[in-house]
């Protein structure tokens, strides 16, 4: 290659890239392939340029050209070739495009690289900041062309496709386990010396390994899991790591809350029953291996395809995931056994439903309270990064809350309790087809209206009732028990202190006596054999706890900061439908702010799940990050305690954002099983 | 550290180390342990320098350093300190030594460190070249202080453990199994922060993995196991992993010989029987298992001390232990699944009776028929180190040949079969007590005498039968039958051909019909209920084509090497006593050559594994050598046909070296259960 000089080089020809804009002189002949290698252009090609694999489709740039002001020959490229008539004929390809490794540059040529043609292609996930996931996963599958055997020349077979990676791919030293090294000489043989691997080279420069290995060139697709592994629900993202395009999301409970509610009771029952800690290990592992079925069959995939796994958790979940007593967590100084990340082969954690090879990693924690939820927190929403004060509250049974810009950034953790997760709430139930998610109250008449997973319809629509015959109507949701006690609240149906009026006090025959106190019923199913469902006095205390606990966690930082107000605010849950900003503030979950600067981001440690298991780079990003993030432990402070009691009062009686006809939830990236969770609108102004 | 000037420093003291000769200055009351380390002296400390191990032991060499020409100060070292008296008083110290982390220099002085004192401890190999073995096991105990944890600058307990090592032990980025992990926080609470691990690291920079864990400071050992894993015997050396001591020797038959006695019947066992390698491979990993209990249970530890083990093995055997379908190596081009080195968890060869965290190092195959047994002899008797042309063979079922200098060294593999290990030969059984081991026939009276394992007594001597009551005399062991032909064919008993004559040809009833042929009765029991050992026949065909594929694989190296004789010759063999060097040459099993010059050196494969577990520098060396020998395929050579065909007869009718009248096998490292093997003479003189 020869730098751009104003006379053409004799048997040069200049190359110039869309959309990189790269630029070069090669010899007449090359191929396409090889001039991009060589600029350093991102053009795929798992085959290694045979003609096979079809992932180095280029366009040239005819008649473009003179936007340069070079003049194009009609014949810049070498004439259409028979691989590519094959490839054509057998698997089609559309008209103009050519395969980059039959293309040689025969004269001057602007070659465009279709997106679907990059590397690193670029997924775009759609929220607030439009922020883009570069694919660099960890896990990818080559194809190599491996020396034959000779008596003379002694080497084993697997030291023979080493080497042919390494010549082939630049991938060195690589290792296989036996499983591997006992499957290698049939599928050479079977590929008559031609195969394609699963390659897996973890971050920190790991030992590349050969998870898996094909005869031929192997035509499927290999899978990825991201796992938020929460005290009440497990949400998994099923993702093809080729693209990182999401297969499926689904979720489940976590059954480990037989054993306890919250994180604190599950240390106890450890503590209170010796060896308890094998058995919620046990168990958690188990619907793990269920959860990673059930996700694939729903893809149309066997789990056996899934070569890896990323796990965040919170500290306790991490100890439990690994099988190591967590006893230590429930005491001063919480000391964690291991703090880094971690990278496990699957069967570590008897995760046997995934391929017998596959990897795990598992992000840093913070400190003893603070886990690799909010490390993964972190990595998705990036508060290192941002120019102005942003506060990120991940809602679970614990919050991990951070608060900072790129000067300094601050972690904790605050014992919520699973009431936002739908759990401890009379109809309470996980984010599922049939849960209200959205709740409104009009505050004239106090008659609600609703929305359920699995339809965009409002209760009061017409054919709400069939859109949601195969569902029913069976529980509310965290989403949804939010914006039900928030409605409440401006409805005049609860005092500031919480309680709900009785009939006499609120003119509704819906706030009707439960033994001592009052229940507001939201629905009546049982006409039609469904359910009633209210919300009780109990749940609305249960959620008094849950936000007070929140916003104190919120203050806290913000006293550590210095800060008496926040630029921006992002509200992330890892299930069920989007908290409603406004409704979190109504409620005082979080400080006040103005609800343009209030997002909602879904599941924010899911995300930063996917993103570590599609970019391998982002691992070493998030693990360097964890160690700026300064810890602030909510369990030794007494100004926690403080906030927290003073937190108990639900602010806001009246619709503290009467101006806004209309608040849009950004489209982001759901964990809704029903796909729902798009861009919704409210359709009616109240005041 | 200033380096030594004629006139003394203000301020420092010369000290000058024994044996070493390293020598410098330092300042007053620097504590020797520091002197050493600054000067790379060899002075071991597990400890740390806090007086806890008394690995540092050293002797201050008042008085004689007047020879230096230097005065000698009283007090050129601290004064007995307390820490140094508790020691004293509680574990005991030989008069006159000192700790080397509590004595500080105070004035120029001499410090012998005793050998125990030295890290890299020199066990003599006594054999013909009197060779050392320097400790550098993979895996060795560390004593660490842990730093507590803090609530304000989280890290895990393992992080911090992490620091430690590598602060106090300069040992990087260490890793550790989720088991160990489990151990960790119990394990630092108990010792007060203050641990003691079992280390691991590998060759080629492999990662350090903590082993084990025990609070505070570990007074136990950890051991190691060297096992040569042969078609027919598995014989094993158990180390401590300290010194290289060899606390107990043991083996076992290979229980897979009930799937075909040689290499070549198992392959096929394997084609016949799909499926059948998975078999084999469990009958013989469940077999080492066995033997590690047992070499344990005879060495008084237990085995979950073990927590290394190295393998050596030809190239069948390789891949049935990994699990490996042999099948490749049963037709050309012979080509191994792997040939590099392997490391491994010995869990993922389900060796389960040892440590749950133990490796496996398994030495590089040369070649499809050349394996990880040839590569040990070539790291035990270095061929490629010697000066004149050597000629290497390792006796088994099948032979593992090696011919070379420092300029060349050539390798095969000989098909024998096992008759050399007693297999296939009537009385034939492996080497154990009761076994005869040693046969001398008179050649005027044909009258046999012999000598059995567990008994330096020969049956004509005294007391014999008292000192073989408790074993009997059970049968004839492959160094037994080896003798026994060899004398045999001396006594006038065999024609060149190898026939045993009658009692009219030989005049002695010994040679007795059995069928169309006759017997040489050895010893006759019955009498007392004992068997009746013969040598048939049989035996006699068995050992000619043994030898006569053993001397055909050495003839074709030396035509591969173009040279008509060699300068020395090595005899090896997996089990049983030493193979008889003059026998060996009356049978013809090797070129003929000065019995001066032929050595017997007892297991050299299994030698080769033991430097390989207490040297992990040797593993990078035997695996940089294993490229360096030019491997000879015999299966397909037509002249190796011609050389064993021509080499069926016996060549020697009287006794080649009627001038000596004592032939010395000198002491070797003996893989004999019954501990015999030292020097032995030969009391009668023949001709």
């Amino acid at each position: 290659m020869s730098s751009e000089a104003p006379d053409h080089a004799a048997e040069n020809a200049l190359v110039i890239f869309t959309p990189s804009g790269k630029r070069g002189r090669f010899p007449l002949g090359t191929p396409v392939l090889t001039v991009a290698r060589q600029l350093g252009v991102d053009l795929d090609s798992v085959c290694g340029g045979r003609g096979i694999c079809s992932k180095c489709q280029i366009t040239p740039g005819y008649g473009e050209f003179s936007k340069h002001g070079v003049t194009v020959q009609a014949d810049a490229l070498s004439e259409w070739n028979s691989v590519e008539e094959r490839y054509k004929s057998k698997r089609g390809l559309i008209d103009g495009r050519r395969l980059g490794c039959q293309a040689k540059v025969m004269g001057d040529v602007v070659i465009d690289v279709p997106p679907e043609s990059q590397v690193h292609k670029q997924v775009i996930r759609k929220s607030a900041t439009e922020r883009v996931i570069a694919m660099d996963p960890a896990t990818r599958l080559l194809y190599v062309e491996v020396a034959e055997p000779d008596m003379h020349e002694p080497t084993g077979d697997f030291e023979r496709l080493a080497i042919a990676l390494r010549d082939q791919w630049q991938v060195a030293d690589v290792s296989a386990d036996l499983a591997l090294m006992r499957r290698l000489q049939p599928a050479l043989r079977k590929g008559d010396w031609k195969v394609t691997v699963a390659l897996h080279q973890g971050n920190h420069d790991a030992t590349p390994r050969i998870l898996d290995i094909w005869p031929g060139f192997y035509e499927g697709s290999i899978y990825g899991l991201a796992i938020d592994l929460g005290s009440t629900t497990i949400a998994a993202h099923l993702c093809d790591l080729k693209d990182g395009r999401v297969l499926a999301s689904s979720g489940l409970m976590n059954p480990q809350i037989r054993f306890g509610e919250d994180l604190m009771s599950r240390v106890s029952y450890v503590m209170m029953n010796p060896g308890g800690d094998v058995e919620m290990t046990r168990t958690v592992r188990e619907a793990i291996n269920g959860l990673a079925s059930a996700i694939a069959t729903e893809a149309g995939i066997h789990p056996r395809q899934i070569y890896e796994a990323v796990f965040v958790c919170n500290p306790v979940m991490h100890h439990l995931l690994l099988g190591i007593d967590p006893v230590e967590l429930g005491q001063a100084p919480f000391a964690l056994a291991t703090s880094g990340s971690l990278s496990l082969d699957a069967r570590e954690l008897d995760l046997a439903n995934l391929n017998a090879s596959a990897r795990v990693y598992i992000l840093p924690c913070i400190a003893g309270h603070v886990g690799a939820d909010a490390a993964a927190v972190a990595l998705s929403e990036q508060p290192n990064k941002s120019d102005d004060m942003v506060l990120i509250v991940d809602v679970g049974t614990n919050a991990e809350i951070l608060l900072g810009n790129k000067t300094r950034v601050l972690a904790c953790s605050s014992p919520t309790g699973p009431a936002f997760e739908g759990a401890q709430i009379s109809s309470g139930q996980r984010a599922a087809p049939g849960a209200i998610e959205r709740v409104e109250i009009d505050p004239v008449t106090k008659e609600p209206r609703f929305r359920v997973i699995g339809s965009d319809l409002w209760s009061d629509d017409p054919g709400f009732a069939e859109a949601t015959a195969t569902s029913g109507i069976t529980g509310i949701c965290g989403s949804g028990i939010i914006e039900a006690v928030a409605e409440m609240r401006m409805a005049g149906l609860l005092d500031p202190g919480g309680l709900i009026g009785s009939p006499e006090q609120t003119g509704t025959w819906r706030t009707t006596p439960e033994g001592r106190t009052h229940s507001y019923v939201l629905h009546d199913g049982t006409a039609d054999g469904g359910p009633r469902i209210l919300v009780t006095q109990g749940d609305i205390r249960a959620i008094q706890l849950a936000k007070s606990a929140l916003y104190a966690g919120a203050r806290l930082l913000m006293d550590e900061m210095g800060v008496d107000k926040v630029d921006r605010v992002t509200l992330a849950g890892a299930f069920g439908a989007h908290i409603s900003p406004k409704h979190a503030m109504v409620l005082g979950m979080i400080p006040d702010a103005p609800l343009n600067k209030v997002t909602s981001a879904g599941n924010a440690a899911g995300t930063g799940a996917r993103i570590a298991l599609c970019n391998v780079a982002a691992r070493n990003q998030i693990e360097a990050t964890v160690h700026e993030i300064h810890k602030v432990e909510t369990a030794i402070e007494p100004k926690f305690q403080e906030h927290f009691v003073n937190a108990n009062a639900i602010p806001h009686a009246v619709d503290p954002f009467p101006e806004l006809s209309l608040i849009v939830t950004l489209p982001v990236v759901s964990f809704n099983t029903s796909g729902s969770g798009g861009a919704d609108g409210r359709r009616r102004r109240r005041g």
